[in-house]
C-alpha cells in the first residue's frame, strides 16, 4: 500500500479538536487521569531514582516537573522519567487488542511539552487522543506477529504516538509531521526479554522522550523518509512478519482506539484480575477470615498458569507473577495494590500460609477475563463465585469513582492527602484548563528534600 | 548458546590495554584519526545545524566540545551531534565484512566522556578497540541476514559498541557491563529506509548517545536482562533471521576486528568506490572530456544497483546513492568528495547529461571491491579498465599520508589551516597523551560566531 504514512500525517494535521465525540473526550480524561495517578505513585521507585542519578549531571534547564518528586528538569528528561514512573508498577492503562499501554509514551511527552509551550486542556486532550490513535492503529496493523517476535509493543509503537501528539501541539505541517513519524519510527525499539527488569518501564519512557525529540527535530527541518510505515525497509516490514495497513488508514476520524482503553484495578498482570476480583467479592460478602478457610480452588484460563504460575514468590515483583499470592492477598486484604506486592507482603506468614492452600486449574473453556472461585471453609461450607467479566474489562469498566480511589491510593503516600486532593481536582477539570502545565505543577507535590536535587 | 552476553562482558572487564598488539594499536589510531577528520569536516552540515537548533534549548551544561563548531554542550548531546557530524558525509571508516561504520558510535561516545572524566590516550585507544570489537563481532554474528531485513547495522550494532567502550572507561564490573549491553541493546534501532535522509547520520549519533547513557545508567545500578544477545526475545533472535554466536565469543583477545577496518577515499557508499576509482583512472590517463564520451558502461556487483541505483538524484545526499552520478563526477572532476555531492553538483547540466549516458549491469561474478568500466568515445574508441581491488580496500589501503591529506581537505575549510595543523599533530600523538580531552578541545577550532550559541 502506498502513502500510508502520508495519509496518516494528513489526517493528524487536519483533525480538529471540536470534532472529537463526547464519549471519546470523556475516555481521554479517564485515560490521562489514570496515567497521572500511576506516574505520581511510581515516582519514588528505585528505578526512577537510579535513572535520575545517572542522567541528572548531563540534564538541561529546569523546565518541567518530575511528577511526585518536587524537582524540575529539561522536558526531554522529564518525558523519559515520568514515562518510567507511570509504567514501573505495571498499573497503567491497557489497549486489550494489542496489549499496548497507550498513555505512557504519549502523556509523558506532551505533559512535559506543556511546561515549555502553553497548551490548553482541549488541545492537550485532542493531541493525546491522536497520539493514542497513532500508536494503537500501528499496533493493530502488526499485532500479534510483531509482539510474538519479541518486541515490547508499548515501546515500539509508543514512539510514533508520542511524536504524533507532540507534532500536533507544535502545529507541524504535513511534511514535517511525516518526518516526525519517520524520525520516531527509526528509533522504534525494546525487547520483551527485558520484562522483569528496570528496562521494561524504560521502554515507554524512552518512547516518550524519543517521540518528543523526533517532533522537535522535524519542526526544525530535520528530514526522514516519507514512508517509514509502509516501505520495504520500514517499520511494518522490518519489525513484523505480518501487517495490515488498512488498520492504519481505514476509518480515520470515525472510530477512536482510546474508546477501547481499559484500566487496571489491581497492580499486576491483567490475566490474574478475574481471580482477584472473585476472591475480593466473596471476602467482602461473607466477611471471610483466612484462619477459617480450608482451601481455595480456581478454574482459570490457561494463560494464567503460563504467565503467573509462580508457587513461592520471594520478592514483591515476583508476587505479581503468582496467582496463588494474588488470591491470598485478595482474601486477606481485600485488595491487590502496590502494598500487597511489597517484599514484606510476599513474606507475611499469614499470606504464605493461605497461598499454600490455593490451587489453580487451567481450563481452556474459561475466557481470559473469566474465573470460577471455590472457597472451602473449615466449617464444611463451600462458597462459589463465577466471574464472567473481571472488573476493569471493557464489559465491566472501572467507574470514575473506582479510578479516583485508585488514584488516591497511589498518590497519597507520595505527595500527601492535601496535594492529592488538589491534583485530583485540577486533573478532573482538564477540559476547561487554559494551561495544562497547572496539572504538572500540581503533580509535583511537595519537595522530597532530595539533597542533590538542585 | 548460553552466556553469550556474560562471556562478552567478562572479556571486556578483564581485557588489559597492554595486551593490544602493536598493529592493532596502529590501526586504532588510523581509525580514530580518520573519524576525527570526518567529524570536523561534517560539523557545519545543515543536518548538524538543524539537530542542534532543535535540541539546544533542552541541553545540559557545557561539558564537551562540538567538533569544528567552537561551542560546548552536555556530553550526551555531544555524543549525538559529533556522531552525526562524523557520518553525514558518508566518508568515515567501513568494516567491510559487515558494512558497519565502526568509529562513529564508539569514538563519539568516549571522546565526549573524556571531557567529563580524565582518560589517557592508552586507555582511550583500548576502549575504542574494544567498542569496535563489540559492534563488529555482533555484526558478524547476524550479517548479512540482519542487514537484508532492512536494519542499518551501524546503528543497531553500534549502540552496543558505544556502551562497551564507555563501560570500559567507567570501570564497570561484569554485572554492570552486562546491564550496559542490555540497556544498549534494547534501544537498538535504525531502518535502511532512512538512507538518503538526515536520519542516516542520526543513526550512529543516536547509537553513540544511547550507548553512552546505557553505560551511565548501568553504573548507577539500572538493571536489564543478562542475556540481551542470545535470549529468544533478545537481539539476535528478534532482529535477525540467522545468527552465529561463535562470531561473538570465539577467539576473544586473539583477533581484533579493527585490523580489518578500511577508510574511504570517496565521500559516498563504499560499493560505488570501484566504479569511481576506475573512472578516475581512465580520466587521468586519457585526459577525458565529457563531451567526447558517447556512453559509459559499468559491470558491477549486484549490491551496487540495490543500494545506489538512483537514476535521477535531485539533491546532493541522493547523489551518494547514485552510481550514475558518481561515475559522471568522477569523469568530469576526477574526484568524488563532498563538493561533488553538493546540491549544485547533482543539478549541474554537464553532470546530468553525462549521468544519463551511464549504464550499470549487475554481475554476480564481480566482487564488491571490483568493477569493469567501459567508456565508449564518440570517436568509436573504447577505453576499458578492470579494477580488481578499489583504492581504500583491505588489499589497497589508504596510506597514512593519504589519510592525512583527506583529513586536511575535510578540516581546513571548517577550522582553518593552523588549527588543522595542531589537530593533526595532537591526534597523531594520541597514544602518548595523558588527557585525551586535549584532542576534543583542539578539534573545536575557532568559534563560528553563531549568535545563539551561548
Amino acid at each position: 500500500m502506498n502513502e500510508v504514512t502520508k495519509t496518516f500525517s494528513r489526517y493528524l494535521v487536519n483533525a480538529k479538536a471540536g470534532d472529537l465525540p463526547e464519549a471519546v473526550r470523556k475516555e481521554a480524561v479517564r485515560s490521562f487521569f489514570n496515567w497521572l495517578g500511576c506516574a505520581v505513585g511510581g515516582s519514588v521507585h528505585e528505578t526512577v531514582d537510579r535513572a535520575l542519578s545517572a542522567l541528572r549531571p548531563f540534564a538541561g534547564p529546569q523546565q518541567a516537573t518530575l511528577l511526585g518528586r518536587g524537582e524540575r528538569i529539561d522536558i526531554l528528561n522529564a518525558a523519559l522519567l515520568n514515562g518510567i514512573s507511570s509504567h514501573v508498577f505495571d498499573f497503567d492503562d491497557t489497549h486489550l487488542k494489542t496489549i499496548i499501554h497507550p498513555a505512557g509514551p504519549v502523556a509523558s511527552a506532551i505533559l512535559a511539552l506543556s511546561e515549555y509551550r502553553k497548551v490548553s486542556g482541549a488541545d492537550f486532550l485532542h493531541a493525546f487522543v491522536l497520539g493514542v490513535e497513532v500508536e494503537c492503529r500501528i499496533g493493530n496493523a502488526v499485532y500479534p506477529a510483531h509482539y510474538d517476535i519479541g518486541w515490547h509493543i508499548t515501546g515500539t509503537a509508543g514512539v510514533f504516538g508520542a511524536a504524533a501528539a507532540v507534532g500536533k501541539i507544535l502545529g507541524l505541517d504535513e511534511q514535517k509531521m511525516t518526518w516526525a513519524l519517520g524520525i520516531a519510527g527509526t528509533q522504534s525499539s525494546g525487547f520483551r526479554e527485558m520484562f522483569g527488569t528496570m528496562c521494561k518501564s524504560f521502554h515507554p519512557g524512552r518512547a516518550a522522550q524519543n517521540g518528543l525529540s523526533a517532533a522537535l527535530l522535524a519542526q526544525k527541518g530535520f528530514t526522514s523518509s516519507d514512508r517509514v510505515l509502509e516501505a520495504p525497509r520500514g517499520f511494518a516490514h522490518v519489525m513484523s512478519t505480518e501487517r495490515d495497513f488498512g488498520e492504519i488508514v481505514d476509518g480515520l476520524g470515525e472510530r477512536f482506539e482510546i474508546a477501547l482503553n481499559t484500566y487496571k484495578p489491581f497492580a499486576c498482570g491483567i490475566v490474574i484480575h478475574p481471580a482477584i476480583d472473585g476472591c475480593i467479592q466473596l471476602r467482602n460478602e461473607h466477611g471471610l477470615k483466612a484462619g477459617d478457610i480450608e482451601k481455595i480452588e480456581l478454574d482459570v484460563h490457561p494463560l494464567v498458569l503460563e504467565l503467573t504460575g509462580k508457587k513461592t514468590p520471594q520478592r514483591g515483583l515476583e508476587g505479581k507473577f503468582s496467582v496463588y499470592h494474588s488470591a491470598a492477598v485478595a482474601v486477606i486484604h481485600g485488595a491487590a495494590g502496590e502494598e500487597e506486592y511489597s517484599d514484606a507482603s510476599v513474606r507475611d506468614p499469614d499470606v504464605v500460609s493461605l497461598r499454600d492452600r490455593v490451587t489453580a486449574t487451567a481450563n481452556p473453556d474459561i475466557r481470559e477475563d473469566e474465573v470460577v472461585v471455590r472457597i472451602m471453609m473449615k466449617s464444611g461450607q463451600v462458597l462459589t463465585r463465577h466471574v464472567e467479566h473481571a472488573i476493569g474489562s471493557l464489559e465491566r469498566p472501572m467507574s470514575d469513582a473506582d479510578l479516583e480511589q485508585k488514584f488516591r491510593r497511589l498518590a497519597t503516600g507520595v505527595i500527601g492527602a492535601p496535594a492529592t486532593d488538589r491534583l485530583v481536582s485540577v486533573a478532573r477539570g482538564i477540559e476547561s484548563l487554559a494551561d495544562v502545565s497547572e496539572i504538572a505543577r500540581a503533580g509535583a507535590g511537595h519537595a522530597r528534600g532530595d539533597a542533590d536535587a538542585e
